[in-house]
């Protein structure tokens, strides 16, 4: 059986001018490979809704899931609800359900509930409301694809609403070693190990250490027991 | 004048599994901002030639410059140069000039040059080599389209060596004010003020601190007159 596969649009200027370095990518990666989802592609787009619709239809043709973050506030620059419902072809409005949930988060607040935050319960016709534990705010599914916010303790407080819902597969397993010898010494003996193991991934990824060079084998799967048979094989053909 | 535009490609499962964060966009960016051009957007694929051959052909056809990232060293899963290959309709092959470069590094090194090194020095027909003062393994300019290394500091050397050849326009240029209130209620105000400033963009990127609501609001373009202009009304509308 195959993982269902996942892609994700981070949505926002603030990567794409280098002010901010993108933390939900690396977060949400993680995450799906315990639940057993395939991250199989990320994008990054800018707060352009031509962009953000080119970019949510070519994912959500191509895999189970999307997971979109950013763009989700009640600023001028929070076009991600409004362009997600024109890639999907449907209405979006004030919705009561999003609605009542900020009006009661407000007045426990003692903030007003003005217009900008008003906003934030527009919520595309047909999607489903994703918890947002830390500030009320809602984040929506809408067909396969999951719309959060960007900042991170929310982004990580939506995804823990959003994947008890996903059917996951068997989780990603790995196991690497590190050897003191240059990845172009190692290349051909891993690279003969890779192709005796066909349903397992292998990586090489070379460092630098104080002028040394060495590598760190890496050997992914969802089946232990071959993960532990080439690990063994890796061992004797490497021996520290 | 419009600045250049340009996307980023980084190839390779170890983001994709979570096992490594991605520090090359990050960089990339600031350095492409800071040269006058616009970083319009990035995609992160697997290491699968289809994956890299669609992610380049799309990505070439629409911005002025890509840059790639990753699957150029000496192992069986580095395949991007073989790919890029494929993406351009060229052949590729042992390149003398290459094989020149790496021949003398590891006669100084006193390491065998060795067939999987030897795959270092293919590249397609018609490219120009990037240099790389780190470990010599040379990156390529075809087209609109710049492969590189991903172990970082290669990467930021090969960009050290391919920006000064390209025409940029004028930096992006930003400034900030830090304020403390919740994004709903700056939202209103800010918005009306960018609506002033149709050439410059605003964004604002909400934070908590100790449990108090604050935003950062940001304003970017290439004219430091008219930002001057923008952050001093900004100032006015929300004094410390």
């Amino acid at each position: 059986m195959t993982n269902p596969t996942a892609a994700m649009l981070v949505i926002g200027d603030e990567i794409l001018t280098g002010r901010t370095r993108d933390s939900n990518m690396h977060f949400l990666t993680g995450e799906l490979t315990r639940h057993g989802i395939t991250m199989a592609e990320a994008r990054v787009v800018q707060d352009d809704a031509p962009a953000i619709i080119a970019g949510v239809n070519a994912l959500r043709a191509s895999y189970d899931h999307v997971f979109t973050s950013g763009g989700i506030g009640p600023t001028h620059d929070d076009i991600t609800a409004d362009a997600i419902a024109q890639a999907f072809g449907v209405r979006i409005s004030q919705r009561a359900d999003a609605m009542a949930l900020l009006a009661a988060h407000y007045q426990r607040s003692g903030m007003p509930f003005n217009e900008a935050r008003q906003r934030m319960a527009r919520i595309p016709d047909g999607a489903v409301l994703i918890e947002n534990p830390i500030s009320t705010a809602p984040g929506f599914t809408i067909g396969n694809v999951h719309v959060m916010a960007g900042v991170p303790n929310v982004f990580q407080a939506m995804v823990a609403s959003v994947l008890p819902r996903l059917t996951g597969g068997a989780p990603l397993l790995s196991q690497s070693l590190r050897v003191d010898r240059g990845e172009g010494e190692v290349a051909e003996t891993f690279g003969a190990l890779a192709a005796d193991f066909p349903d397992l991934s292998m990586g090489s990824y070379p460092f630098v250490v104080n002028g040394a060079y060495g590598t760190n084998l890496v050997i992914r799967g969802t089946d232990a027991g071959q993960i532990a048979a080439a690990m063994t094989r890796l061992a004797a053909l490497f021996p520290a």
